[in-house]
């Protein structure tokens, strides 16, 4: 997978619809999918391009071959049975849509299955049977850990195992969502015996989901080396925590209420096809650490994606005053102490099956420096030091009416910017 | 729910079935739920009674208004549906079943649908959406706490909160199952770092499952006092554990590949009605325990099952030679420290959505005395006691050709037993 064979990498393409070219982050470049509803109702696949989505099934009758398949599988309230036709079909749907969309000869047949104002929203983009969540993201590891064992903060387990855990499917929303504050027991370090009520530590977490396309069968492990082709693409996740009731629950078998109330999604899957361009090599591991073992070491020198992520906070303080979101941190993907191959390989390894549509969390990604915090119990060191916002209020945790969203997008000189959208949701009582 | 109002509990009643009224798991008055297959590859829903499975779409014919629709809903590779139109249609399809099969005026027009010979294999009962396995049995995590903490084996928390943590629902199998022995990585304690490889420490877990019924919406918790509603009905799960690789990975955040690689269930749904004879009250808490906290605290008069559950293990040796299974223990089911209703109630009450479905597993069961251990772990110390079957051979931890077999039951006198059925698993390499 190079950058320079695709000639949708091509910086000089442009597509003939409408403000596609300066779109900030869906370029012809980029074409990701999701599904999505229209006012009469109808609920399907399409394909971001600029301000519009291009309605796959109504296409279909445009593509040929395998491509016109996988836009007829998108017909369907999930893109699970697209992607279960494997990586090739998706590049060549692309490869399809990227010449039909640059080529102006075809705009009167094709734009009459562009949708803007009458569509209603977007959905969650894959049936997810099983989410994971990882805790890839060292620097928010060794973070959190500094809190509960600051001479010790990462485990010896951390560098030797990809480190995760079962999430819970059910809750998993689309953005722009409504969250509502959990309830849950939760025990004061010097109380005698724990206590009912809202949560009073609840966060975001700045994650990147990662999707899974083609599965493997129970007791087949997905080799390091063929892993990338069963990611379909990625998102981004917002894993909202409870952290007092994460605190008085997690062991010694790991989080539960504290995550399952809610985690929020972008709709838009961003194929590693489109991510290509912006590839960079697994930063070096510190000198010291131990080498992945055999079934986790493949090549890791164009296996990492330089996708940043930001998370502004929108209280409703700000909204009423007209305030611009405030911008709390930023977080690379690159933070990720393993590679996104690695994931899946270590996932499958004792025979578990991944299928279609699983949800990967990579875990909170924050950078190692003061600004690249992912989650408020970091920026607050503990709920200890609150931060201000421009418009004299402060937070330590989440209120009720504040807003975070997190926006993701790839840059890279020469190249459009690709874009992953945002993640948006809104705390509520 | 109270038993001495439901005609279906009559003890002297009997099926017209042959070999239904001396059935030791399947009489009229237990009608458990499942999904079968034919050698015509139908699948759908049935109901045991005897040695033969009643076809419930085929039976709609005969039945009337819900419990007609209800047998409709059937006509699936999955219960979920049927399941979702509420408990009160599911007993009045019991119900129904009940009559019909007790009334021998009725045997012409029902036994063209009742199915032996021809019966090629059960299924998962259920599309199971999430998979959450609790720790409830009190003796087990006292066992396995005293292992790692002798001196204070239950953590704070305990008596709290019901612990549990997200499972993994795609590699959920239906007896009899074939589970592969995991690879993975652990690390021996005078070891420098880990090594790769099968798992040296393969264990079952006696347990019962708990099916979801009708699920709730997202942000609307289930409240105790109607969580048993919610329960469609328990069946055996025997949760196969590789404890060398648990014992590496599950810190800070839980078992991951340690369980993923396989979990059986067994395939029939016995319902709460069919088990409402068996009812006793919740074991009163030591003395000195906690109360539960207000949103867990409901009537536990008859909040608990008397359900005996047996593990049996049957070596390749054994098998060659002829040798019976050998009974390594028992478990009863009055062993969770929390009632089925607490376990939902739990789960919901941050606003976790529970969906038709959901497995809740109980956790091991085990009896607190010799003989009575759930797991392999607990019976030979850690595997530090070797246990010695009949033939000679001895054990810690599962060898590959070992089959595992979960029977349980319902017995009181006076009442004739409710079976659920076997679960069973061969451990191959």
């Amino acid at each position: 997978m190079t950058a320079t064979t695709d000639f949708t990498h091509d910086p000089a393409a442009k597509s003939w619809v409408s403000g596609a070219a300066d779109h900030p982050d869906f370029p012809v470049q980029n074409l990701p999918l999701a599904i999505f509803s229209t006012d009469d109702g109808r609920i399907r696949g399409g394909v971001a391009i600029g301000d519009y989505i291009l309605c796959l099934p109504a296409s279909a009758e445009l593509l040929t071959g395998e491509a016109r398949k996988a836009a007829e599988a998108a017909d369907a309230l999930h893109l699970n049975a697209m992607f279960a036709m494997g990586p090739a079909v998706v590049t060549e749907l692309r490869h399809q849509l990227f010449r039909l969309l640059t080529d102006t000869s075809r705009q009167a047949e094709l734009e009459k299955h562009l949708h803007r104002d009458d569509v209603t929203g977007l959905h969650v983009p894959f049936h997810v049977g099983d989410y994971t969540d990882f805790y890839t993201g060292i620097h928010h590891a060794e973070n959190i850990g500094s809190l509960f064992r600051p001479d010790n903060p990462l485990l010896p387990n951390y560098k030797y195992v990809p480190i995760g855990y079962h999430g819970r499917s059910s809750s998993i929303r689309v953005s722009p969502a409504q969250v509502k504050r959990p309830s849950g027991q939760t025990k004061a370090p010097d109380a005698e015996a724990p206590s009912f009520g809202p949560s009073k530590r609840l966060d975001y977490e700045l994650e990147m989901a990662i999707w899974i396309g083609q599965g493997n069968d129970l007791g087949e492990p997905i080799p390091v080396g063929e892993a990338e082709s069963h990611i379909a693409g990625i998102s981004i996740l917002n894993d909202w925590s409870a952290r007092d009731i994460q605190a008085w629950e997690y062991q010694p078998l790991g989080p539960f209420l504290a995550k399952n109330f809610h985690s929020t999604v972008s709709p838009w899957v961003v194929t590693l096809d489109a991510l290509a361009p912006f590839r960079s090599a697994q930063p070096a591991r510190p000198e010291g650490d131990p080498a992945p073992m055999d079934y986790l070491a493949h090549d890791t020198s164009a296996a990492a994606f330089d996708v940043q992520m930001e998370v502004f906070l929108s209280t409703a303080k700000m909204r009423a005053g007209g305030d611009a979101p405030h911008r709390l941190s930023t977080g690379p993907m690159t933070a990720m102490y393993w590679t996104a191959a690695q994931l899946v390989a270590h996932h499958s390894v004792g025979g578990c099956n991944m299928q279609t549509g699983d949800l990967l969390g990579t875990g909170t990604l924050s950078s190692g420096e003061d600004g690249g915090e992912g989650s408020l119990i970091e920026l607050t060191r503990g709920g200890k030091q609150a931060i201000a916002l421009p418009n004299g209020e402060t937070r330590t945790f989440l209120e009720d009416g504040d807003e975070v969203i997190i926006r993701a997008y790839a840059e890279r000189e020469g190249q459009p910017r690709i874009g992953l959208g945002e993640c948006r949701g809104t705390v509520v009582g």
